[in-house]
């Protein structure tokens, strides 16, 4: 299943993608009229664990099997949201976490022997579809990094590698937007890394039970259409199954939590000359059994 | 005012203290009583603005003008809660702040010329009484670090310098507890920072009212009775007008955003050889106009 956030007159709604018909049910409206649960918000869903998809099945079956085709909203109606509008902290993010990217960011030397982690603000999160402001008056160099996001599902601590997709719920589409000039500047990446808007992510959460292997997806990024970024997570440093358990070791992992697995060589600083985002430009990043996320600078 | 959290009958409240009466007004008693308004936690009240601190004086006056003594309760009796016990996003963090500090933890060329903030998770926080977790299966580096915290009272932009205090709640303790080997190991400091337990907070907020310069205040730190740390936040780099500016830069700060303003000389790192926390050791920060702040390792 693919779980979308979305705006219904003025109102944070979710539902699930009917990708045939290229909509999404209208989970809320769905419980309204058959009186079955329904969490308010996604991210309330997901906090509730097990049961959360065993109630999405019977609203979808009772939407199914009900002739009121109003349930089914087109996706091109819909105000796209984050899947999660607003997390409940910071999004983690693992640093050079394929070779490749961390050899054009610097050298051979570049490449960490241990998972490296940053943070990105809450208020950093923006939906499909939104704009990322270029924030001309503070940074030249802002620049794109498209990568695999994972969801965590379930509270846990010292989380064994084997046991760690366990712990998922799903997986999205995260473009880590960096001012290069600020995060080399400040030297913990935390200001460079948090602009507003800093942070697209969606379209959808696709649910674990979708996607088998979060390591070996492709994951290609566009600009303007031109392919920057082309690679497959089976290139990560370090697989999902270890972020997760590195982290955990002594940090207790809650649902809802976020954790971006890095990004691919091909970012516009490791261009010569470097090819930085401008006004106008449209991102585009896909991950194999995802979706693809675009958003346009402004 | 110095506002403080607590449970009370395994609830959360928040209260004034009464420094002559060694108590604290439960605020939300009193209001249940005079049926004027209070927010239902010290966090919403932060967010809620200008009127808050109007709703508390209030409520206090009723209080007082009141023969039932039950309001005072006295904070031998309260389980202490930290101030916002549960944060909205990760806790903001300037790294090498004093110059000594930065000097005793690699040389002069440690000392920064940009202001430097890494994260903590907000499942860190604890608060004043609460145990460190000695985390003595992933860490034999345990560190202390004494700091006084800034709360964000209004939503900003583009804070100047000049008007950066106005948008301040109020000021607390912290104690950025840090496990050095991991804060090593992965490079950027998230990790090593991030440990459960490791943000002891409190043991309340002094409004900024009650404050008036926060750079120019004593800060200690003891382990065990003896002093560690001895400075005063005069000796800051980046005072927390400039801290606040910078930050806002890009990014939106929030009500009850927390930021650290970082730790002076005479961390356990920095001694020779190192001394770092070991099980049982007693912890005690005290900063000039707010209090005292208490942690026992585990």
């Amino acid at each position: 299943m693919k779980f979308v956030s979305f705006k219904l007159n003025d109102e944070e709604r979710f539902g699930v993608v009917d990708i045939e018909t290229s909509s999404v049910w209208d989970l809320i409206s769905i419980s309204q009229d058959s009186g079955l649960p329904c969490s308010s918000t996604l991210i309330k869903g997901i906090e509730e664990g097990e049961h959360f998809i065993k109630n999405v099945e019977k609203l979808l079956e009772w939407g199914n099997n009900n002739e009121n085709n109003s349930y089914l909203i087109p996706l091109s109606e819909i105000k796209w949201l984050a899947p999660i509008p607003r997390v409940a902290k910071n999004i983690m993010c693992v640093g050079k976490n394929y070779r490749e990217h961390a050899i054009e960011m610097g050298s051979e030397a570049d490449i960490p022997e241990h998972v490296m982690v940053f943070t990105k603000a809450p208020t950093t999160v923006i939906g499909h579809n939104d704009p990322i402001d270029a924030h001309t008056d503070i940074t030249d160099q802002l620049d794109y990094e498209g990568e695999l996001a994972v969801i965590i599902g379930k509270k846990g601590k010292k989380i064994s590698q084997q046991d760690a997709l366990e712990y998922v719920f799903g997986y999205t589409i995260l473009n880590d937007i960096t001012a290069r000039d600020i995060q080399q500047r400040h030297k913990q990446f935390f200001i460079g890394k948090s602009l507003d808007s800093s942070c697209p992510m969606g379209p959808w959460i696709v649910h674990k039970d979708d996607l088998n292997n979060p390591n070996h997806l492709n994951i290609t990024t566009k600009v303007n259409g031109e392919i920057r970024q082309n690679s497959n997570t089976e290139h990560f440093i370090f697989p999902v199954e270890e972020v997760i358990s590195v982290l955990s070791q002594g940090m207790t992992l809650e649902p809802g939590d976020i954790i971006a697995t890095g990004t691919p060589a091909g970012v516009g600083k490791g261009f010569k000359p470097p090819r930085f985002l401008k006004q106008g430009d449209v991102i585009e990043i896909e991950v194999e059994g995802i979706g693809k996320l675009n958003n346009i600078v402004k």
